[in-house]
């Protein structure tokens, strides 16, 4: 489980109810049914009519998989586990007893694979490029689909900010009429603040950390593809070190000789 | 016809009902015929000049064939009926007896031009590419143009707001100036309000469905191309399943061996 | 001349006058010289500075031959044409008789190439790529630049309300300050009405008229170039229109067979 | 120096005076000297923040050469030059002679280079080439710059209202307040009109213009390393103006017929 | 320590604190806790959301290092020790002793793979190819991100301004209402001032500074694998100035006749 993810919505929220709770004591002010019902209703109807009905529930799942509970990438720990499998390859022993301690599943896969030996080496590698980069692909339409639902819920808002002044300005004109018009007007108002809240602490956030996420999947994989096929070779584990090295930033390096220390 | 879509449409116009309904009774106050007139006529013109007359018909047609009529792509039984096909070929049963029974238009024609017999077998997969990849870019440059026309309702929706604003303000200074002013500013918004639902409720929606449906058609069309391919070639089934499930992401995968074993 | 594009300009016309008319019977209302000159003067000033003020004829003689006097493609007459062409010339005909009938100017400066034959036939379809994309570019970019321009007018309109809110807010806080107000709110108003109406149906419009348009032109182009191809080769006719129509939708389709069977 | 762009500033210019003074006789209402220094000022600042300090002069040296300074490109006459060097250099006359009377920068450093002949020609092209790639490059990129620095004079004009709609505010509540109100709401919107007055009619057209002239300025060093190349391999003059003339549109292009009949 | 980009921030405060001392003498009237909580809060929760809490500390410290630390790229520098130490190189001495003497941390881990003699020379060079890259696409990255985060403190701005409207038009409707109103809205946009300025003075100019610092530092690397390839080769000293000197504007480059006039 994400913990980082979970403390940042969490963070989101308390900024929220504090926010509101330093602008006036009575919070009840800012709930309004229908003024929900009208944003949320709104952006879950066009996102329904935009990415058919059914790809909804596949959007929440997507969100909960990959942001609740995807787990930080930790590249170092990939390539010491892709070193000691080749040491020991190199040392003959068989991949098989390795393959089930490994936790990343498309290490898992890339290695049965290999150890299983059914398709030649050059079929096999280019089979998993070509998985790596299908699902790249379709992580990063499924994101920008999200993002681009990011800009219904500020449509509605104004929508219903809208639909509530005509009622507001279509019944003025009684006695009082000025005395009622304020608490009135700022029930319109909700639903700009719904539509807001929704759209820049919701969705397009959430957009952004799949686009994100779906990135470092995509240079995760990549590296489990050239240590495999390194591996693969019977590479020496070292200079496999050094070869996965390269994908990263400076900081972020394995210090190889840390591990073969050991 | 695509049950999801017209169930996305009826909820968006519930939405827009209850709305409107939560915040008064008298439905009446949203509906003004010269707002309409102004929002939707303009839309049309701009619309007109933008991508020819007679082109507006096409967009139409477009969207009742593609987003009504349009049913949702199962892959799966793409993938059965190609292996089927693919077993009684290989079987040494003729092309011919299968083609009636499919489904799917590209599928007939791909399967025809194989039976045929008439181009040798590069140039016929050239061609259906072809032709695959030209009516992907005509979708796309129709589905955008219509992305392009949902900037015209606001627009329009705020040049109604203007003029009423200016005859409003324009014929101030009597008595009683202030009283009728609120009802009359209220009409004013009638032509913003329609403007942000037409634009998002519909166009704009609309549009996304047709990029995202285009899309879909795209990697279908790509799937029964390669499938026929491999098919012509006299491939195994199961080789078949699995080559095919290499477009598809692992959850919406054949398991061939249901197929296999029925 | 292109009756459908003079038809929606004047219904673009039509709607903003009946839309005017219908909020108030005095359109002298929505007339404000000193609005027009700032909306209209600030528009071509910045495009003079953008784009050179010789341009600027240029792009209205763009406007009136593509837009006004263009006329529409009709992709199956190009295809009936150089079938007709391409028989006479398989039957040993001289290509030179059939060049002066030809309307598309494209294709007589094409079919006059082949005729001269002082080009061997490579160099010479390169150059009549060349040609093609050079222009395809040119109106491309063209296009663009006008549609830049559409931001312009809502600037300058934006402007102009600013300028007038300025001087009736300055010159408040005599008697009737409120009373007066009122009306010269409206006039402010007015130059964001002619931005809004000269940017969204005229430059926006237009400029897209014109992107359409040039693809279209594109594609027509590229169609005669091949078919002229074909021909110099004396292909068959039903195989020169049967490779034509792979360049357009199955429902644009020529259908050959009547034009042989005549 | 380039009257047009002079007459497009002054007419620019012209257009807000003469716009002011319809509004109002009194000009001075307009000028606030702390609305300027916070516009201007924080859009300095950012630029600062943005590109470098020192990089804020070069920015004016580039809008001074290339727009107040920078010629209209003749490509007829560069076409001409290039047609009477190659028709004394086919003479056998040296190019030496021709080099100093030549105007444009670029030809007479791919002259000079040629008449060097230290570079063997492959060589010699491919770095001229690079040189204007790389020039056009940069070019490019800075006028990128300057277009994205159009953004912030909108946002500091809107900070400065938003300042003096603050202190406004706050201040209100002694007698007479309504009355003060409207003069102080007047020079708030100053800030707001002189930040769409500054991005408008000055950065944002300037951006363009440099962005359209760098693209003609690529064309015209293309058509001259392109005659170089032709010329020094000894092309006749004519067929050199015919392969030049492909660059550009019909109405532009050069006939050739005047220039060798004279 | 980069003077100039300190200097540029100390500009910006200036401008802010004068241009608010111009409209008021009471600062203190712009202080307003609440309204800096919602807009700081919201936009790095937001951004903890999109790029994992962590990420935040790598961002700070980009901009630490890179805007405030980093110093201004002499090219003409790096030519000149390039310059020289190819000299010496090709006078036989060892690359070994001029390495500690570099400043530049990419030219000194380049000369130091040449002086090591471990990959050969094709290998080498691609490998420093690749981490050149490698490390310019990941700034850009994390500038594009940072970019992108400049859209939440205006957005949080008209949040709290929403908030705030909702209270005050809520509580409306009692004695002395309109009284209390003015100084309540005054508060209410100081949220608005808030996000306009974090935006526009910090968060985008920062991330438009990387971009183009990345952009810069990529040049530079290319120069110094550029020139020490050369270097490698034996170049002679004048002949490795002109070719990297290509790399350069004219005004920018290296007039190698002072260096070897030395």
């Amino acid at each position: 489980m994400n913990i980082l993810s979970i403390v940042s919505f969490l963070m989101a929220l308390s900024v929220l109810v504090v926010g509101l709770k330093l602008s006036t004591d009575d919070l009840r002010m800012f709930w309004d049914l229908p003024s929900a019902f009208i944003v949320l209703g709104g952006t879950v109807a066009s996102t329904a009519i935009s990415f058919k009905l059914d790809r909804i529930g596949v959007l929440f799942k997507i969100f909960f998989h990959r942001v609740i509970m995807g787990r930080k990438i930790d590249y170092k720990q990939i390539i010491i586990d892709l070193m000691k499998i080749a040491d020991s390859y190199n040392k003959g022993e068989s991949l098989e007893k390795h393959i089930d301690g490994v936790k990343d599943p498309f290490m898992k896969e890339a290695l049965g694979l290999v150890n299983d030996d059914i398709l030649d080496s050059e079929d096999l590698f280019e089979l998993l490029d070509e998985r790596v980069n299908n699902m790249h692909y379709t992580y990063m339409e499924d994101a920008n689909k999200i993002k681009s639902v990011g800009k219904y819920p500020p449509a509605f808002g104004m929508m219903g900010t809208t639909i509530g002044m005509i009622v507001l300005l279509g019944n003025l004109g009684g006695a009082d009429a000025l005395k009622k018009m304020g608490p009135a007007m700022g029930v319109c108002l909700i639903t700009t603040l719904y539509g807001v809240v929704i759209s820049n602490m919701a969705v397009v956030p959430i957009a952004e950390n799949l686009i994100d996420s779906s990135k470092e999947l995509f240079v995760k994989n990549k590296i489990i593809i050239e240590g495999v096929k390194l591996l693969s070779k019977k590479t020496n584990q070292v200079v496999l070190a050094e070869k996965l090295n390269s994908y990263l930033q400076p900081s972020q390096r394995l210090d190889w000789k840390q591990v073969v220390g050991k």
